[in-house]
């Protein structure tokens, strides 16, 4: 994924197909979380600050940095997936870089191989506090690819 | 942690400890989650099924499976650090064997390995439905432990 | 797999085909591994300790370790698989929980989730010492299942 | 780790520690690996295909892919560490992307996080075909440093 896709928005039928499929993700209204771009194998979901996203000392509870990390994954394969097939996440692997506090975090998930069963992606979710962009977090997923539009 | 490990309880005080920074994140308590057993070097939290820990076919979604696996292994370390010391997830690795749906899910966390710096623990989440209980998930987290109540 | 699958060897066909493998692996025999029990789903790899496999300070290096624990969970899925299929690695993640130092490393690679497509590992090493055996790495691998006997 | 990174050398200083301990670690001379490049926070190995590093297919094997990728991450992180430091692999997790197969394999090993306890680095591993480039891993890795030479 180079800096030209990221620019990119992906095609409006792929985008109404991933804003239907992550508006009816229950836990990620229940969060806050709403999605903010949607480029080719590009996906940034951003989560607001508010007490019921955090951790014992106030953080973002990785739990929370962690759901929309693996949204951000998922849907930035599902932009590269045929119509008709759903996307599942196989695993993923995060490590938490540093306490997750600012005004918003914003997760961006990036497909780094794309196949047809089996998609790895890269996961970074950063904390916004005014201009200053923090990288918190960072993991690599596994996507698998199903056919049919529900599983 | 052998099985006797299993079926004891930790101390009243380690008890307390736990409930108490359990009570403090405010992301458990809205997604709705419980702690329901806190053994020394393992504790477990249930999560009941309803519309707001959904992904978009309706099954628990992978964010709450996972916050509730970080957190039931976290505490499993917890019980075992000494007082005044906090525990932070340095990273967690999680496998979503299979689709979550059922009544409830109950995540386990069990120390494998403690060390004074990090520590290891596995983490099972079940779904549970009726008297059936089916492992779906299936990780392993780092944990570190730090000085201080608060960091 | 319970404790009565672990004493259990594989059929001699099953048993065959494993060894078959294994022996065309150059990396196993380069670094003097040998497989020491072929159950269903779980095998044994043993790999002596030789100054060929170190790291810096002599103890076993992690990646010899990494290379006898992702092989037997590799044919710990293949004994489960089908004949006529081959079997891949997707991805491991893998845990050092002390300095590997012993007479020999014993990598057992255990089937936790069977599937058609995806096969799901747990991975454990331990060092041996004279009559002591101590678990240095612990992990997790997601195996996929290929359609003929070569890829 | 920006470009600029990636053009420089380390110091002098750095490069002779970092070279030393990698002629000690018995394993990477026995695989024929050798370190290639020592940035300041990025480490680049060359492993050259012969039989003795393969699986069942003749491709690279996991296990060797990963332990060049191990090294190449570990001794990324030892040119940031301070002088009389050790450095130990925690743990890492690694997606096997294609069929290793070429030339050579190439592994660089980059810092994403440096801490005064704990180091988070990126593995990519490259297979190498006459001209051809292909990413054939990719992985995530956190790393220990420790006092003193040795440990």
């Amino acid at each position: 994924m180079d800096d030209e896709t990221q620019r990119e928005q992906a095609s409006p039928a792929v985008r109404k197909r991933v804003q239907e499929s992550f508006d009816r993700q229950g836990l990620m209204s229940h969060l806050g979380a709403r999605i903010t771009r949607i480029a080719p194998g590009r996906v940034h979901i951003v989560l607001p600050s508010r007490p019921e996203v955090t951790q014992q000392n106030g953080f973002f509870h990785a739990g929370a940095t962690s759901a929309i990390a693996d949204s951000a994954g998922g849907y930035a394969g599902f932009t590269l997936f045929p119509e008709n097939t759903d996307v599942l996440t196989v695993e993923y692997k995060i490590n938490l870089l540093a306490p997750a506090v600012g005004d918003h975090l914003e997760a961006v998930g990036t497909v780094l191989k794309y196949g047809r069963t089996l998609t790895v992606c890269q996961l970074e979710v950063f904390a916004v506090q005014d201009d200053r962009r923090k990288l918190v977090a960072h993991g690599q997923q596994t996507l698998i690819s199903l056919n049919g539009p529900e599983q």
